[in-house]
């Protein structure tokens, strides 16, 4: 940000507004205040019969890499038409929004994922602008090793495990980053 | 938004970017792309025994209602520490952080609400610079004529009827505005 979107003046200052607790962008002309939030991006588990829809992706970050279908939320919808609209983009896909399975935490990007399971209504799935490919798997199909986010891993292993005894919650935690890695800390999990 | 904050320029467009599929501020000179996205608020249920911990509003919109405290969350924090901070900031009360309690679509407002179930530590709160007074209240006393939002409403009495029956799930539902009334619509209970 390197001008004021109200006034046009080009001083902005990082500090901290009056009666705030925090530094901000504010304009030196208008004062007018930016505030910058954690963005939501909410996707699906679209589940046929023993199989997951997977997306290979085709745009960065991770080109190539596979994933849920997921994405930024926008304004004016619910979180669960998200995730429809997300299926529906990245793999032409309807699904039929679920409960909600987990929500996870990533301060370090400043985003909250939400993830729903999701049924798959009928195998009428191709691959969206987004993706280069789409496709079925069974669980020792998932190529792990291939996906695209920490939180489509941890969202996957959650479900399998969960699934093994047909048992379903809502799981909550935080992707926390630490010596380049990627770690999966579950605050609470209802089984 | 009435300038470019990239380059400065006056000539935003509100139209559909090349490859997008809705209209965006999108700048005439640069052509950077401006998002606009939902936010999330995110608050605490603080209980002490059978009492509620509630906050007189201090700020528009809403001044000298009573709400459960909730706010903005703010990038690099995870959602329970948005709950946290903001019960800290509005009732310098300290909490522990329990389970996922509602999620709320506002499409309405573009906001998602989440609220935490939380354990007041102590009694040392105290009204922050938000708020007129904080109290506790038992059900019997909740001034319900007199709650700021919807969200708020709907959180407590979903969480008074799960208190009668000792049995808390994570409740996600819409609050859906027609005809000037703000009802609730459960999507999925987990009890």
């Amino acid at each position: 940000m390197k001008f004021c979107s109200q006034c046009g003046a080009g001083d902005l200052a990082w500090r901290v507004p009056e009666g705030d607790n925090r530094p901000r962008h504010v304009c030196g002309q208008c004062n007018q205040v930016f505030y910058q939030n954690p963005k939501i991006v909410v996707g699906s588990i679209p589940v046929w019969g023993d199989q997951i829809l997977l997306c290979k992706r085709a745009i960065a970050p991770r080109y190539g890499y596979w994933t849920l279908p997921a994405g930024f939320m926008e304004n004016a919808e619910t979180t669960q038409e998200a995730a429809a609209r997300e299926t529906l983009e990245e793999a032409h896909a309807e699904v039929e929004i679920l409960e909600l399975y987990t929500l996870m935490n990533i301060p370090h990007t400043s985003q909250v994922y939400l993830m729903y399971r999701a049924r798959l209504c009928n195998l009428d799935f191709s691959p969206g602008t987004e993706s280069l490919e789409c496709a079925l798997y069974r669980e020792d199909q998932i190529p792990w090793d291939r996906l695209a986010f920490p939180t489509i891993t941890h969202t996957l292993r959650l479900f399998f495990e969960d699934r093994r005894q047909a048992k379903f919650g809502t799981h909550v935690g935080d992707i926390v980053y630490q010596d380049q890695a990627a770690s999966f800390v579950l605050r609470r999990a209802k089984p």
